[in-house]
């Protein structure tokens, strides 16, 4: 594969993937009566959070995002309309879940390959990916205080593993960098999406929980 | 504006500071029933942990607060008091809320500084300015299992980086070091008094909250 | 004090010590009802966490466990273990606690040690000890949304951090790697099961809680 060569398309995506996440942030933070404040930080996190943490545990810092406006504009901007424009917002939140499974598809690829840029094994790497698609989410849900929703039977986490471990198998393949992400994220994406469509859940324990 | 140089002074400002904020952690986890331990990594985390999490995004490991037995003696010390005396320490609550106004002030000047000096740009600045400030105060709420104080309506953020930017606007005039401090931490203090005394609360959504 | 030589005898019990907080963590996932991708997520913060944590805080990344793949197969290994069998590995409990008490007194020695490495001053590198052995317990206890348990009176933090601060003590005299940490750990380790046996309880706080 090609060397890393983030396109103005590649920031584009990023950024797409950015404001879908913090719609959903601002969405669980009204819905939790937060002020505006909150409703911008929870966008942000949610936006950012996966990165950061992937930068900060790879020792990428400081991260991407703090080095470049755009990505801090636009999780501001979609807090903002989510603070203003909830009741109508709140309404699309079928649609933003498609969009979602595309902005997890989107990170589970370009968190995988910078892991693999900074040095890290196969395996981290493909974790790293999947930090980055998930982790956003689990720091919104901390700060809500309520147990991460990746958790409790949504399958999320499985199809951005999934994904990221493809891009690390086929990194070092003569594939181009735009066919390795389609077809990682494109996997990701596509068992996401049907996993909304078909109400698939991931398996929870079975028999008495021993107290 | 000349270079940063930490005084005794400024040093000085830094751990009353923290041990302001210390002392509000710890008066959260007697509060929670807590033990003497909890208590003290209350206090620690919320002295410091705004520091932590700024030095740890900016890439300044290991963080200052680890390389100088002062500041880890501060919150010790606020912890041990708030644990044996919180009776009479609960009910200075309001002089407490003065005194952590100025820790604001204080920390959002010195981490939007620091923040500078380790290369990031203005905006980014700021935003780890009022991280510096906020920060410790999530991560005790966290620890203790409830939303940040910080998203539930109170003026508290917004002063902090609005004293931010006011000192990342200023860093590259003639102005020295102490007027920069001064107008932005006191900008940031003012306001924080103000609302404070006057009750003044961030927005909330408005309009019925989807579920 | 020789220098720090991780040999494979080190690496079997670190291992080892993963695997028994680990289980732990997935015994707290499973009786919060989470998925099969919580247990594990659970399980592999629970017994890498605090490693990490330390990680990032001395700047020592990517942590080590992101770049040795045994430390992240024991996890998974241990989490799949705890979703399938948790009737049965719940009702261990008590074997369980014993074996975490030696995990707890094996983490405090490397995370002094590893701090120490790193250049830190003797009364940080203690607290990186003592973060080592229970930052992994704490992150599980945020994730699963409840206040965490070495806050509530259990006697778990203070044996970790006084096994600690005795590697520090002792890492430069004459004295073999291995004494150091028999004599550092033993401590830990022997005072935490102590506290079990005895139900020995850390001091909360008296008097009426001011609201």
């Amino acid at each position: 594969m090609a060397t890393t060569d983030p396109s103005t398309t590649q920031v584009v995506l990023d950024l797409l993937g950015i404001f879908v996440f913090s719609i959903s942030g601002a969405l669980v933070a009204v819905r939790k009566g937060l002020d505006v404040f909150g409703v911008l930080v929870l966008a942000g996190t949610t936006g950012l959070g996966g990165g950061f943490l992937r930068d900060v545990l790879i020792g990428a810092t400081p991260p991407a995002a703090l080095a470049d406006w755009r990505y801090l504009i636009v999780p501001v901007a979609a807090g903002l309309l989510g603070f203003v424009f909830h009741p109508v917002v709140g309404r699309m939140e079928r649609s933003i879940n498609v969009l979602d499974a595309f902005g997890l598809g989107l990170f589970c690829v370009t968190g995988a390959l910078k892991a693999l840029d900074y040095g890290l094994g196969p395996v981290p790497a493909a974790l790293m990916g999947m930090v980055t698609g998930i982790g956003g989410g689990m720091i919104r849900d901390l700060l809500a205080s309520r147990v991460p929703l990746v958790f409790r039977g949504e399958l999320y986490a499985t199809p951005a593993l999934a994904g990221a471990f493809v891009v690390v198998g086929l990194a070092h393949t003569d594939l181009s960098y735009w066919t390795v992400a389609l077809i990682g994220g494109g996997l990701c994406t596509t068992w996401r999406l049907l996993a909304i469509w078909r109400h698939w859940q991931a398996p929870v324990p079975t028999g008495p929980a021993s107290v």
